[in-house]
Formats: C-alpha cells, structure tokens, sequence
C-alpha cells in the first residue's frame, strides 16, 4: 500500500488488517517500509478463503478489503515451531522439532561475502536453529561497525529512534530468509547489554516501538521466535516490569504466536510466566535439566554453558568432546543444548560471533546424536532404568554414562528389550547384545563417552 | 612386665606409668598382650633423661621406675605428623609434610603373599599416606573373612568384646611398623559401617574399651594417624554425641597427640570442633577445598571424590585423568587430596580394598605433582595472579587450567617473574618463557591440563 503522509510516517501513522476466516478474526499491525509504502504481513496458518479488511487513520490505506485462497504448503514445510507436550516442540504440521542449535550472535552484520559464508557453512552443518541478535554487538572480537543500522542517524550525530532504517531491516529479513531455506529456526535476541550505539539504553516509548515494528515486520517468517534478550539480567537500564512487559507486547502483537523466551547470565527470569513458551537458560551444568523442567514445566534449552574454544575467558575454553557432553548430559535428561564456538582467529573471526567457517571437534558428534534422537520413536523424557536415561513410552531408552568408564552396569528394563552401545566420541553403534528382560549386567568398553540406546526387540 | 591374674586381664588390671622429663610428666596406659604379658608403650619427643614409674592395681606391676637416655634419632627419621600453620602438615622434625595418600581399606587382612605385594608397590608409589581399616570390611569387592580377628571368639559363636586377640593386635602392629620403614603414614580408620561381624554395633562399653586398648597399643607408632570413621553417617547404630565422645577419648588417651579426623559420606562432621586437627572430606568436588579452608581453618584432605576405575558404581569409575584434574583441583587451592583405584579384577582383587599391584594412568601424574610440590619453597597458600592458583609467600606461584584449552591467558604478577607451562598429563615443563612484571599475555598449548609454574627471576 502506498501514502504520501506528512509528520513521521512510523508514527504519525496508525495502519492494520483484519483477517478473517468463518468465525475466526486475527488482528494484524502494519508498518512503514519506507518509500511511501505501508505494508501488512501476516503468515496464514489455515487452509480455505481468507477475507481482509484494513484499518487505518490514513483515508488511502484505510477500508482496503479482498480475499484470497490459502493452499496446502509444499512438503518442505511444515509450519512454524510450536510447544507440544510439556517439555517439547513440534512443527505446526505434526513432526517433531528437536532443537539442536549453534550460537552466531552478529553473522548478520558482517557484509555480503562473510555472511554468504556462514550460510555455506550452516547448510553442511547440524544445526537447526541458530541464535542472533537483530542489534550489532560490541564485545570482545567483535569491534566491527555493522553495514547497516536500524534507525537514522549515526553513531556521532545519534540516532533518531522514531525512525527507522528500511535497508537494515531488508537486509534482516533477507537473513532469516536464508535460515527458512536452510530450515533453521532464527533465535532472534532482541535486546543484549554489549552496546555502544544506545539500542540498550532507549526510552521505554523507544523500546516498545522497536518491539512493535520487529513484531509487525517479522511475524510472518515462520522460522522467527523471540528471544528477549541475550543476558538479560546484565541490561542494568532495565527493570524487571520493563521485560514483562516486553513479553506481553509481543503476546499481544504478534498473530503467529511464535515461541518467546529470554537467555540469562546469572539470574535466571521466572520461567513460569505465562509468556514464556519454553526456558532458554545459560548454565554450565546441563544435567540440571531435569531440575528445569520440573521447576518451569515447558521445554529446556540450556544454550550456553561454555564453548567449544580456546579464548583466554572461561566462558568460550571447553574442548569439543566436554560440549559434546554436555549436550548429551541435557537430551539425556530430555532437555535440549545449543552450541557455540570461540576458536582464537587471527582476525578476530570467532564462530559465536561472526560466523564464518567451523572448526572444532563437535559438530560431528552434535550431527551424530541428532541422527540418533531423529532416528527415535518421538522426545524423550527422564527415566529410570539404572543408569542416567531417558525414552520414549516403554519400548525406547537412551542412556548415557558420560565421562566415567564403568566396564559393567546393571539396568532394569521391561520385558524382551535389544540394546546397542553407543560410542559417541567415536560416532559408532554396535550390533544388536542379545534380548534382556529384568536386572541384569551388561559389560561395556569401559571407556569415557558410552551411551546405550536400547529398543524394544522387533516381533518375528 | 609379667604378672599373672585371675579373671580378665584386659579388664580387671589398671597399669600405666608416668614419664617424666624435668617438669613433664606424660601419663601412658598400658595394655594386656596376652601371655601374661602387660605392656606400656611411650613414643619419646624429647632428646635427654627420663624417668618413669608404673602404676598399677596388680601389686607385681605396681611402683617399677627407672630411666633411660633418649638420644637423637636416625636422618630417616623426622618424627610424627603435626599441623603447621593454619591449613598445613610438617613433621615434628620441621620439615613440611604433603600429603599424597591413597587408599586400601583392607590390605592388611590379606594374608601375608598379597600383604607383601602390596608394600612392595607401595615401595615403588607417590604415596605417603594410606587410608586403612583395622576392622575388615564386609562390601562389594571385600567379602573374604580375615585371617586375624580383633577380638576373643568367633562369627559363629559371637563375639567377646572385653577380650582382645592380641595376635590381630601383633599383626597390625607390624604392617603399620612396615609402612613406617617406607615413611608411609597409616591413616587409621577405627570404625566403618560396612560389616558382618557386629564391629559396627558394639555397646558402648566395648567401643571406649576398643578405642583406649588401640590408643595403647599403636600411639608409640610415629605414623600413626587416627581416622575415626570411614563414612561416619552411615554408622546409624551411633549418635552424634557417641562420636564427640570418642574423639574425647583419644585426645585424652594418646600421649602423642597423633593427628585426629572423621571421614564422611554425605554429612560432614563438624570439622570445627577443638578434638579435630583436620577436615578430612568426602567430596567429588575437590575445587571447593578453598570453602573448607575457610570454614575450618585447618588443614583440608578430601581423600574420596571418586576412583579412578571401571566398576559399575558411579564412586569407583572416573578415568585417571580425571582423577589427577581433581588432585591438582584441590593441591591448587591450598589442600591436600588421596588416591584411590577400583579397576574391576577376575578375584575382586581392587587395589582401593585389598592392595595388590597398582594398574591405572594416574600413579605416575601423581609422582609428578608431588615433585613439584616438594620442590617447592613451602605449603601452598591460594593466590590471586588472574588464573586459579596457589602460592608461597610472594616468589612462587602454581596455576592450573584444567580440562580447559585457552591459547592464551592474562596474568598480573609481581615484578622479576618467570614462568614454565606444564603438562601435568605428559608430566613434561617448558624451559623459561620469559620475565615478566604486571599484567601481561601469555601464549599457551591450548590443550587441556596444563598448569604453570611462577617463579622471580633468581638474581644474577
């Protein structure tokens, strides 16, 4: 739709839709795309007719109206990630979705040829959703000032924050729709405190209209969640209130309802509000998960508890084999763990930040373990079989015995189950043991990283 | 001294003796040895003339006196353990003593072949301490019957706790006199719940009569060391106070003050209290000595954090490599930690119950962390230099990464300092990097387990 407006087209402009379908009615914002053009995006959800009419305090945009037919979406996709169960996820089609992501937190703001790469990278890689941040960041090894901004002005004159930038927000949407081609999910961190362009000390009025365009901008990428911040509990400028009501603008706002939550640094945010679809936690002891998911009852991603590295800080020194642990320590417990790596580059061109090319010893082992829970009946939740497992009803476990090496166990199982040993380091399965019912000792390679995935035996 | 009495001459004979150099006069209770034979057993600490004169309610053994010379002893011989400072050992002879002890609860009810075998690996070991049981131990993995019983009687029968056995007596005077002549302290565990014969539910007669009757005999024993209990809280036929009770008993009994201490399973005793000279733990986390230092204010030895081994228990199935990590965990904040080993054997011959030969990839890391340590310039006080570390006075400091792998850390030290990188798993040290004064980078392996070793730059 295009205007000629006077005054602030971002704001002197109020424009939305409703779309209706038999008894049901979705609003939906609009947003000023720049260019004397306002647009309405909503991703439809349901097959059959749909009728629109808009809404808006300026005559030419206001009282537009049609319809148009929904169709059945290709076989490559399978809709937006919703929660299903308590602790898990599914596409809205019906599949599974097991979270087994990476962590870029700038990628997108590295320039044409460094994020070509990434997107290179992601697609031979095994991840499936990957954390960013709509905002730059300035943080150790990651200096670099951004192509594009997402407000006028500059960093000298200051920014404008009643206006926005249509060529960042372009070149974001370009982005996540690379990730949706890719079927990764874009973990899209809204607010970080490592800033030195003011985006983390806007005005409250700034921060909801910020909200408020990504929401109406970005709500019809199907691959979008809401990550409201990245560490949230060091963003000093904020209150507790102001991230409540973060969460309940984008409640309100975004028609899809695609999952929110909100990643800490020390003080975990009450994961028990009602706007949080699923607890996004950074701790580095992944096998806490089962504690999580009692205390919140949603889903766990534990997606930062140290990576895979060799900086000088704590946070980014573990080796590939203890993040690889670590993520079995949390699916094991039916969590879910992303991934993250911080190998020094002379240029300062680190994984977690700035995406590029992916050394270290894990990615392997993550595509592994992904292939195996894929491979599985349906999510996995904690069980007890003797030794540290999960499973999925009574016929599939997945059990972990992590860095020990224990040459014998005993496990209790029901009746007329098959195991296989599992070397996760080394990414092998072994045949078939024999048909166990009952207690009984299984000896083992009594090495470090053994897994055991144990199957109902398969009728005749 | 002989003398024949009716009824029972564990119980019905009073005998001690007064030692006395110039104005100190040191009581000493004697013991029944069988055979009519009553001795009266003094560890002298002090070179010079002493008299002494015997005390008894058996006129034959009453009112004997005489003196000897106590001359200076043997090089070898650097006396009794005793605390030094606030957090650390030393012998009575003033050199500093570290402990690097491990563990074979039962290797002295092996019979003499397996006994033999065990001092003779013990002989060629980084170990200067052993955790041992004087009653044998009824557990996975220990469930022969003992050649030797401590008291009058037998399982069938029953047993008669006022009378001992003094062969059982003989026999471990003579394996902790062996560990002597090896200058290996005998961490003397006096009670343990893991039992048939009903040691560990004596009356409380028979436990003060036990306790006085082993002070009596063993305190002339330079090595000696009193642990009261392996895994005191598991002891349910006992209180609290039973336990306050007994370290009583033995502060008032020994005329040597040999060391006192309590080991626990999953509660702490109260290391604070006066009769205790030091925390001796059970806890995986060796990284958390630096709490007990300060909640005690003495010397910390965990002693049990995990074997290295393979057994399906979740205690005895850490790598070796994990094993040294939570040795230089502890060693690197200002404590001491103990071994243990718990590979699965076709006899259940495990080195951490019943001795035998020493298997495992820890050992010999060990030795080469108690080299360092003794060519140290004294006890480790923990330091702050920007990495985990520990140090003595303000010339000597040993850092330790850990499982992680930067390539690059910041340090801040004082002025004139050098430092080696060690590979406290290849048990190799780097010639002098450099010297250094303040806050500087340092390159490193970037591979897991490496320490560094700080020294100031010897003067020209």
């Amino acid at each position: 739709m295009n205007a000629e407006v006077s005054g602030n087209p971002f704001e002197d402009v109020a424009h939305s839709a409703r779309f209706v379908q038999g008894n049901r009615v979705v609003p939906v914002n609009g947003f000023y795309d720049g260019a004397e053009t306002y647009r309405i995006r909503f991703m439809l959800d349901s097959i059959g007719t749909w009728q629109y009419e808009t809404r808006s305090t300026c005559d030419t945009l206001n009282g537009m109206s049609g319809s148009f037919e929904c169709i059945a979406p290709s076989v490559q996709h399978r809709g937006q990630v919703v929660v299903r169960g308590v602790h898990h996820f599914a596409y809205a089609e019906g599949t599974p979705y097991y979270p087994v992501g990476t962590t870029c937190y700038t990628w997108n703001h590295q320039g044409y040829e460094q994020e070509e790469k990434t997107l290179q990278t992601l697609r031979d890689s095994p991840f499936n959703k990957i954390r960013m941040c709509v905002f730059s960041k300035h943080y150790s090894y990651s200096r670099n000032e951004p192509d594009h901004r997402p407000f006028e002005g500059s960093l000298d004159a200051g920014w404008n924050f009643t206006r926005f930038n249509p060529a960042f927000w372009h070149h974001l949407e370009e982005r996540i729709g690379d990730l949706r081609d890719l079927g990764i999910e874009s973990d899209l961190i809204l607010f970080h405190p490592y800033d030195r362009w003011g985006y983390a000390k806007m005005d409250e009025a700034s921060d909801d209209r910020y909200l408020k365009y990504a929401v109406a901008r970005l709500s019809a990428f199907r691959n979008v969640w809401w990550s409201l911040a990245n560490e949230w509990d060091l963003m000093r400028a904020k209150s507790e209130q102001d991230w409540d009501r973060y969460f309940k603008i984008i409640q309100e706002c975004d028609p899809s309802q695609h999952l929110r939550s909100i990643h800490n640094c020390a003080r975990f945010y009450d994961h028990n509000l009602p706007w949080v679809t699923h607890a996004n936690i950074q701790n580095s002891d992944t096998s806490l998960t089962t504690k999580w998911r009692n205390q919140y009852r949603k889903p766990v991603i534990d997606d930062e508890y140290c990576y895979e590295g060799n900086v000088p800080q704590d946070w980014g020194n573990i080796t590939g084999q203890e993040l690889v642990k670590r993520f079995w320590d949390g699916f094991i417990r039916g969590g879910y763990v992303g991934h993250g790596k911080t190998y020094l580059h002379p240029d300062d061109v680190l994984w977690w930040s700035k995406g590029g090319v992916l050394h270290g010893t894990s990615p392997a082992r993550i595509a592994f373990l992904r292939k195996i829970i894929e491979a599985g009946p349906g999510p996995l939740e904690p069980k007890n079989i003797g030794v540290t497992c999960a499973g999925h009803m009574e016929n599939y476990y997945l059990a972990y015995l992590g860095p020990n090496q224990s040459a014998r166990k005993r496990l209790t199982l029901p009746e007329d189950h098959e195991y296989r040993i599992v070397d996760t380091w080394e990414t092998e399965i072994s045949t078939i043991g024999g048909t166990y019912t009952g207690k009984f000792d299984i000896d083992l390679p009594g090495k470090p990283f053994t897994a055991l995935r144990i199957t109902r035996k398969e009728e005749a």
